[in-house]
């Protein structure tokens, strides 16, 4: 297990990269004072791993409830966020999230998190490598509206991220496919060595090469961390990690949220946005 | 006009007490920046106030807009705030909030604004009592749900105060009553002096003289910034603020929202309290 922290001073946290990661422990640090905490997953990654994740919280003494939204970026609304905060109230078991699923389940618990009772802790257990390579690390949680993607949303760090690396063993190529998206714009817009490794060994990752996946996971959340620790709010610098996004979300919406994954509209987004800046003679 | 600053470090901002307030001025000094305003109220402040504020605004340059949503407690919900939301993307106007009304209208537009991509600068100008003395500072946002009073919303502070106490000459009895709730409050958890100032001198509230007014709204906020600053996110010394509230809010909720002032509800929790406390010794 490798552990990066992102500096921000009293909001400081750990991201973990590893596999086998003892969830409990690793929470237990993260959360000291917390004994009933609800797990945030979706109707896919749900039956997969909320037994382990719970069985590993109990072990350490933990109380925990479940609560299971619909899987896909179509159910990142009002009524998925409002299920959440409901489920809060009728369980009256707030004291913690755990957000255990890709980028929307993470950036709609932590959205719950940083509004339920004027904000209680979360920590981020990302299962997809878009998850584990960006939207879990900086504290952006959002939800959409139906004029705008993640309009709705606040700056809110989580407690600690985990990122079990085993959990990509099931995800589909699809979804391998749109992580990578992330990752080509974290070489791109900062470290040509990382953009150079991906140009030879990217392929690597279909086949779930352990030190591949690792690399690129460790080096993504790193640079992340730097960017985010120099600029939380997106006052300047942050907005580099918006490469390709203008036209991202314009495909994400145009073409109705979740006809194409997040990272898919990423990638195009960024060849689109360099087609424009080579005729504009801006590169 | 009289200022008291709310010390929050980068945070801090004034409260600005008086009579005929400039708002255009004040505001511009608060956001430099912005030129496009949204202005928040309801169905029964905004025919008695926004021209006013509007006309004051537009003499500084800024561009005004208008939400209108309906008075009263009732409709503190996730559909009113929403509708906010809602606005402000179908206007494309989404640089600042101004919130005109009384403790409902603050709470939501300064929720709206803490989360409308992932937050834009919002100001107050409370028009009842109980938002003056109160609610309108502090940066305690909210919205209600089914399940509770204020569960769902954030600690974001505004970037200016504007109580024109002239604003009080249009307020009913019975809100002037209520809003009287928070500041004996005030002064039985902070200020004996002044508690015995109100003993004596309350009822020329309700005669609007401007001097007890005035000595009231001032004192009241001193008293709230100098909590504030020391415990923004209520760890500890923040909570004798809620005095009144835990009796307050269940009646608040059992009766249906809207049914009691919150002001009452306050009154009426504080002599509960207090009832059960002397019951069991402990005053």
């Amino acid at each position: 297990m490798e552990s990066i922290t992102v500096g921000l001073g009293e909001r400081s946290y750990p991201i973990y990269i590893g596999t086998n990661l003892e969830y409990g422990k690793l929470i237990k640090q993260a959360l000291p004072k917390v004994k009933d905490l609800m797990v945030v997953t979706n109707d896919t990654v749900g039956p997969l791993y909320f037994e382990k994740v719970q069985k590993s919280l109990q072990e350490q003494g933990f109380n925990v409830h479940e609560c299971v939204l619909k899987d896909g970026e179509c159910y990142k609304t009002l009524d998925s966020w409002w299920q959440i905060l409901t489920t809060l109230l009728e369980q009256q078991f707030g004291r913690a999230i755990v957000a255990l699923g890709g980028g929307v389940v993470g950036d709609m618990a932590g959205f719950a998190a940083s509004v339920y009772q004027r904000g209680i802790p979360f920590v981020q257990i990302p299962t997809t490598l878009l998850a584990m390579v960006d939207s879990s690390v900086g504290g952006k949680t959002a939800i959409n509206h139906p004029l705008g993607k993640n309009m709705i949303g606040t700056f809110y760090q989580p407690k600690a991220v985990m990122a079990d690396l085993n959990c990509l063993k099931t995800l589909p190529q699809k979804e391998i496919s749109a992580g990578l998206g992330e990752v080509v714009k974290t070489g791109i817009i900062y470290d040509k060595e990382f953009f150079d490794f991906l140009n030879s060994d990217i392929e690597k990752t279909f086949d779930h090469d352990l030190a591949t996946i690792s690399h690129i996971v460790k080096r993504c959340c790193e640079i992340k961390a730097l960017v985010v620790s120099q600029d939380e709010k997106e006052h300047g610098l942050r907005a580099i990690l918006n490469f390709g996004h203008t036209f991202g979300h314009a495909i994400e919406a145009y073409l109705g949220f979740g006809t194409w994954l997040h990272g898919e509209a990423v990638g195009l987004g960024m060849v689109i946005a360099s087609a424009l800046a080579k005729e504009r003679h801006m590169i």
